[in-house]
């Protein structure tokens, strides 16, 4: 369902009065809609959790349907949640309160088109030779192979991404912290122009917006939900990269770090991620991005469940299993002793297998279901010789 | 309690008749003791699992005195499970059916002193400068940390690693997989000869042992069990130091892996140990070596198992239990999508707080105990902004 002109100078309104992800104002659009919204914005009722001074403020001067004109004459156009153009996987973020009201789009390609199949590729500014290098040749590999790239047009890791998918003709899309008609950093505006031309650029903000570090960190959500997984190239310990990381990982996307020398500050944090984050997946080619993020990129397995469980029964969790008793309980402690892998491992895989069906939690131990019984039965016919190391 | 001269010898004999890591041997040994053994071996009985042609074979042959009297002319000595110099963590070998006989031990440490605090340094033997430098430094720092440094005396990495602790003053130990008394590989005679002086050689072969494929991949698992962790600093694909990393992995022991460039093969075989085995732990320096292994180096610690269990409790169980509703039962899945972590992760925390008691699993769905509501009041006065980003 395509949205009125009038609900759409409602929305350019609200884009324009709004900072991004407001989860009260997100909620309360959502309740009532955007025009209803405007109107209790104006009038004098309060709306639970929004702070309206400030609002009603930039209300006075807003107009929606000037900022529409103003981004028609630079080529751009509003895409609205719900819009044909709209990509669905923007709504992940109302998991966690950070919904989108709308995006300035400006380029030849359809926004849900062209992010159906995306990574992004994110990092630092100053980048080094070895970091600008894999990020251009991982993004010109992934281009190769049909998928897009979305990133941030700021200098560094982002630059060598956006022109590696160009110089493989690909599809990458370059998401602003500022307005759709402002090309920030200046140095970046040849490559803002071919993404213009090319690919895609898109903003939450309205036209002539200034960037804000707010607006950075409030930006890096889009570019984490547009995709279906975050690469993180190089970064500092202190880094914005970190951000996009997190909100990935809010939203249920897959984040991915490319190592590099432990002597190397924009390596270390990478480095950093991948040992705090048990969820970080280190990469080290397009192959491992596409193998990481593949599965979520086909649909029809998308949809499927089972595919992620069964993704968690691997020869580790195989081998747990091999550790619980058949007749009797033990605690995950005795357990991972038995098996040899660390609690963590041991408490995983019998969440794991606890899924499946074929152990059960009682109290503080686990113990085998008749399923787990029946498969363990059909299991030892096959089972390994505890010298050989093949496992690993 | 130690040995009598004739077990001694006896012992002596064994090493020098069997290879190790026979496991239906070991038992047998356990057993019936090492005197008894030697006469099972050399009498007409058969022993359940042992292949006793070989045995025999090399038993005309073998003097367990003469051994002795060998290692002794090259000031070796043979230490026996039991004896106080002998590290009790090798007999964490016994869980995996690869337990030690002994050691041909040389040079003027205590075996057991020289290891109690220690980390395994291993790689390949054709190390870049990258891999050198990162293996000699990380060795020099943990022997100025007061941790001593076992390897396997080969070129590249391990001699890298025992370089940088002779070269703090530290403690090294250095485990052939030939005789005591020969230094191999040749070019690394220098080394040998400072270990012998200032360090410790050790072996499980008799003295005049040749180094053959199958003893570099026993003799691995001694380098594991002596360290209360392994670090791989550079290995190709195919690589013996994955052997080392996987005993550790059978054992308990940490397994941590140093990254590198990904434009280096050297460093491919760390990669695919930290994508493949979820237990292994990136490292990039001493500090985050001793961070990993200190808790178990520390004694007191050692002992306790809660002290495990709160390790798991982090930001990221929190938050699951955060998702876990209070009247209601869920999925691992359910959970995993209201707290927008994925679906290992939800499994991994929901299993420790299962171990915790805070939630209980029923059938395939978890809820909340009674002593995990009373946690989630007196949490709840304390609950973090959605739209905070710190806890990642």
């Amino acid at each position: 369902m395509s949205e009125t002109d009038d609900e759409r100078v409602a929305r350019a309104t609200l884009l324009r009065i709004s900072e991004p992800a407001n989860s009260a104002l997100i909620e309360h659009v959502d309740r009532v809609g955007v025009m209803q919204a405007i109107d209790d914005i104006r009038g004098g009722a309060s709306i639970e959790g929004v702070e309206l001074e400030g609002l009603r403020h930039r209300l006075q001067t807003a107009s929606g349907a000037a900022d529409l004109e103003a981004a028609a004459r630079c080529g751009a156009r509003l895409v609205s949640p719900g819009d044909e153009e709209w990509p669905t996987s923007l709504d992940d973020l109302a998991w966690v309160g950070r919904a989108s009201f709308g995006l300035w789009v400006c380029g030849p390609l359809s926004l849900a088109e062209a992010t159906a199949t995306s990574v992004a590729i994110v990092g630092t500014r100053t980048a080094t030779d070895y970091g600008a290098s894999v990020a251009g040749d991982m993004a010109y590999e992934l281009a190769e192979r049909g998928w897009s790239v979305v990133s941030g047009l700021a200098y560094g890791i982002d630059a060598a991404a956006h022109r590696g998918v160009l110089s493989a003709g690909g599809t990458t899309v370059g998401v602003l912290a500022c307005g759709i008609d402002v090309p920030y950093p200046g140095g970046n505006r040849p490559l803002y122009d071919r993404l213009i031309s090319e690919g895609l650029v898109v903003s939450e903000h309205p036209p002539g917006s200034s960037p804000q570090r707010y607006r950075f960190l409030v930006r890096n959500r889009i570019i984490a939900a547009l995709s279906l997984g975050t690469v993180v190239v190089e970064m500092a310990f202190r880094s914005g990269a970190r951000s996009t990381a997190a909100h990935a990982a809010a939203i249920n996307r897959h984040v991915m770090c490319v190592p590099g020398p432990i002597s190397s500050a924009m390596s270390g944090g990478c480095h950093r991620l991948l040992r705090e984050r048990p969820e970080t997946v280190l990469v080290t080619s397009a192959a491992e991005v596409v193998e990481q993020c593949g599965h979520m990129g086909d649909l029809a397995e998308r949809e499927s469940g089972p595919a992620r469980t069964r993704d968690l029964l691997g020869p580790m969790v195989a081998r747990v299993f091999e550790g619980v008793p058949v007749q009797k309980h033990a605690t995950v402690s005795g357990i991972a002793t038995a098996t040899g892998v660390s609690l963590s491992v041991a408490a995983a895989a019998l969440a794991a297998l606890a899924s499946a069906g074929l152990v059960e939690c009682m109290g503080d131990r686990w113990a085998m279901t008749t399923a787990g019984k029946r498969d363990r039965r059909a299991r030892s016919g096959a089972r390994s010789d505890q010298l050989e190391l093949d496992w690993w």
